[in-house]
């Protein structure tokens, strides 16, 4: 039998996954992590009342979902003065980049990005057969301006750029958005992922212009409101490519309980802010914790903070082994020269207690 | 400014949707329905382990999800009598299809279903630009011989059969439907949409094994376990076929309050028992409804039964359209001969109390 003809794009593609998971880790390692600081998650938690409505929505997930999240929508555009129609709520960013790439990219149409950036977004790209043109980073920022000159050039569909910047924790002020989001050549989008933006300085984020074709700005209940695995994220855009989505999404595609977290999260501005103080503290220990340790913490304006380890990648490699195993789950950038870094997500002291413990043990069995 | 470029294949796409939600309607009704029998989600709820377990999943919802889905996939495994490496989790049968259309269906490709089978699925092959082929149902039966002659003849990548059926709530034993997967023509994958499984009578569904290349099973939490908000549904088949959703599926796509509802649903048998009895006896008091207005109710193997109204498309339309400005939501077929028919889903007594109060009148209104 000669089986499912898969098409020749996906027979192209590799298994490889975009991130392995903290509990697939656990399961290989045979043990839990004592310090889940790998995935920018909140360990702060969502806001109490997001918690106690999902406990009430689950009695009534018997109900599908509204399919046009009209009242999360609602609330999200009052929230951001633009109107529903420029709001599309999906599952997750990824969720998103997923149908949006799907909608603008054909096999062999250019896409750029920065050489290090998000990994599923590339995932994405490549799963629709696109082709990614990688700027490197400017330091440890990206580069507007390399980004879109190389748009201009292979006349890319679209270009990516995360504000704040993941995995670096670099930001640039909201002009200098402003600046490459007028400077997007025709016939490109940008997309500006703002996933961590609640975490950066006032003056980050640009205005929101909802007519404004050229960018689609990604945001998120996973990190800020402590919803990861709720799986919320949304979209700000112009109306006809917001509308766009329902030619390609899974139309019923959200958890019930999730948009009713979400909602009550939106509404529980004091609990944003006391997680806001909560990171501050946490950025602040983690690098007070790396300076004790001779490595130098990367500025951030995000809930994680990217640390140079002072050597190259395969350095900074045994040092996420040596953490690993000493069960700190933390990440880092795959790409030089990103990789003499690791990423260490915010977390309360428990977690730094464990971080502050076995880093100097993880430090020297990496250099020995 | 020219804007974003979509691809040919999106600009093809129409807008509509494959379903309209009741909450859509109820906003354009202005006023909420009364009986909720229109999408086949189980009124009697989640087993109440399922809603503690969410409720306890709430608090921990800062966490993404496990990306593999590792102990509802062996929870599933165990229960079906397979490897665990048989099994995908996704975002409900809807998600599922979707990422297996396009696993398999390049624009062109030919794809068979019936004609008035699930929308959904023909939305995602249109999506991906495969050309549907339908075949008739055989009176109230989608037709396993015709589907595979077409499919032989057009050289199908995909065949796609529901049993028991939506939206009829026919169903084949179990002897026919191994028939048609014993005649799958070669390189034509068979999917075999099981959703409603659970209330069919028993030897409807073909033993499964697990390493045919040619069959991919489908099922879900939303109908008999009650959790359609939830998104969760689940897909049987060879290992290199669910190996093959890694290519393309949102990794950290499932909702953690979810996929710890699933597990608990999966332990609580006696609720699914109990809902089970619950939709036999709602069965049978719609078919009793019915008859008391001169309607003949189809038999089913399912959670709703269909309807004749005994009229034509349009009459059963505008019974459709009545019993909603009754507030009684409920759905029909949207395909001739089919169209005769509506489909009202078994609910508790309330619900299906003011389907009895409301159906003579919509009946009469109908007529004229």
């Amino acid at each position: 039998m000669i089986g499912p003809r898969y098409t020749a794009l996906v027979q192209s593609l590799p298994a490889t996954v975009p991130f392995v998971g903290p509990e697939t880790q656990e399961r290989s390692r045979g043990r839990p992590f004592r310090a889940r600081l790998g995935a920018n998650e909140s360990i702060f938690g969502p806001s109490p009342r997001a918690v106690a409505a999902m406990q009430q929505a689950a009695a009534e997930t018997w109900k599908y979902g509204d399919a046009q999240n009209h009242d999360l929508r609602q609330a999200l555009a009052a929230d951001l003065g633009v109107a529903p129609h420029h709001v599309m709520v999906g599952e997750g960013i990824d969720g998103l980049l997923g149908y949006l790439v799907r909608m603008l990219v054909a096999p062999g149409d250019a896409v750029v990005t920065s050489q290090g950036a998000y990994p599923t977004f590339n995932y994405h790209v490549s799963g629709f057969g696109g082709v990614l043109h990688k700027v490197p980073y400017a330091g440890d920022h990206e580069d507007p301006e390399a980004l879109i000159a190389r748009a201009t050039e292979v006349g890319a569909k679209l270009v990516y750029l995360s504000n704040p910047d993941n995995p670096m924790g670099s930001w640039h002020p909201a002009d200098r958005i402003q600046a490459m989001i007028d400077a997007v050549p025709e016939g490109t989008l940008m997309i500006l992922d703002e996933a961590y933006i609640e975490f950066a300085p006032a003056g980050t984020a640009p205005p929101i212009d909802p007519e404004d074709p050229r960018v689609i700005r990604m945001r998120t209940f996973s990190k800020a409101h402590g919803m990861a695995g709720a799986r919320v994220g949304y979209a700000v855009g112009a109306a006809p490519l917001i509308e766009g989505f329902d030619k390609v999404r899974n139309h019923f595609g959200m958890c019930r309980i999730s948009q009713a977290g979400a909602l009550a999260a939106l509404g529980d501005p004091d609990w944003l802010a006391w997680v806001k103080g909560q990171v501050a503290t946490a950025r602040d220990r983690i690098a007070g914790i790396a300076g004790e340790n001779g490595l130098v913490a990367l500025p951030s304006g995000t809930n994680f903070v990217t640390v140079d380890c002072g050597g190259d990648g395969d350095f900074a490699r045994r040092v996420l082994a040596e953490l690993t195993a000493r069960d700190v789950f933390v990440r880092m950038p795959g790409v030089a020269p990103l990789d003499r870094c690791i990423r260490i997500s915010a977390g309360p002291r428990d977690h730094l207690d464990v971080l502050a413990a076995e880093l100097p043990g993880a430090l020297a069995a990496a250099r020995g």
